[in-house]
């Protein structure tokens, strides 16, 4: 989506070679309007797929996947990062590597908002390694719920998760491809 | 807002006396459909205060407050939990107490998101005790930004928060206000 690889272009910041900061629009301040555009080409991406709920994981997922899914008018379930008090035991769990954390998060969704019924879209802002996208087709799974496919912010294209997850029948559709970065340049595929 | 309460009684989950277990439509699985209401609401409520940014903070906060957003046009920026690798050094910081987790929670929000220049409308899902509210209020002072008021989408009115923190002379805005609960009864004020 040209929008989105503008905005990267013009407000994205690679440190370290490998890490690509695009908090001051997408996964800290947050800018709603270019939310709109991207939920719009999901719609249209997913157009006649049946999808009725949107998963998407705990923090930086949600406030994309809340706006992606009123273009679908369907409701959103987030994962949640470690267990609460206020989730009764019947859970869908699974262990998720944390890239900004370390270690290993518990991931879990209740058994009451995804089942048998569901036919799933998946959205997360960034795609790298995919432990995440994997956790979320592993509670999917879990669930029995089919899933359309998955919607990703950003992808890096040069690491090896979308093309593990993609090999697996699972559609993903990146709306900005990095192909290659480093400190001062961004390549798009 | 009778569409919230109406909600609340027809699918909320009073548990242990004082737990109010929304997670079928507010704080798991979300209806956006419902937040696009709750951000009209508040768009009326706080309608030329001049609000240009809201502050919410992760995770369940982070739906209602992007799709506000759009209601006001502005970004929203969401505090986080713990200090992650993808932030550099210059953050606001606070220790919040977590009422699902237990445990008290480090909470940053970068320096380049808040300052002198913003008036912001802080938003988040549940006040009852005050501690994330207040926390909120505690990094905007650091910010030296202005507060225009808080919208939260249920209060435990008979829970010592909205009042302290009305009384320091912040505009609160609670879409729902619960005054007394129990097993399958809920009295709203």
């Amino acid at each position: 989506m040209r929008e989105l690889e503008e905005r990267i272009r013009r407000d994205g910041i690679v440190e370290n070679g490998d890490v690509l900061k695009v908090d001051s629009f997408l996964n800290h301040q947050m800018d709603v309007e270019l939310f709109a555009a991207m939920g719009r080409e999901w719609a249209r991406l997913f157009a006649g797929e049946g999808v009725n709920k949107i998963l998407t994981i705990e923090a930086s997922g949600i406030g994309i996947a809340c706006i992606a899914a009123q273009q679908f008018g369907v409701p959103v379930v987030f994962a949640k990062k470690s267990r609460t008090k206020n989730i009764a035991g019947d859970v869908y769990r699974v262990q998720v590597p944390s890239f900004t954390h370390g270690g290993m998060s518990d991931v879990i969704v209740s058994k009451r908002f995804l089942g048998p019924g569901d036919r799933l879209l998946l959205i997360d802002d960034f795609l790298a390694n995919g432990a995440a996208l994997e956790g979320l087709l592993d509670l999917a799974e879990q669930a029995g719920a089919a899933v359309a496919g998955a919607g990703i912010a950003v992808e890096k294209a040069f690491q090896p998760g979308g093309a593990r997850i993609r090999a697996r029948g699972v559609r993903v559709e990146s709306l900005a491809r990095i192909k290659s970065m480093g400190s001062g340049h961004i390549e798009f595929c």
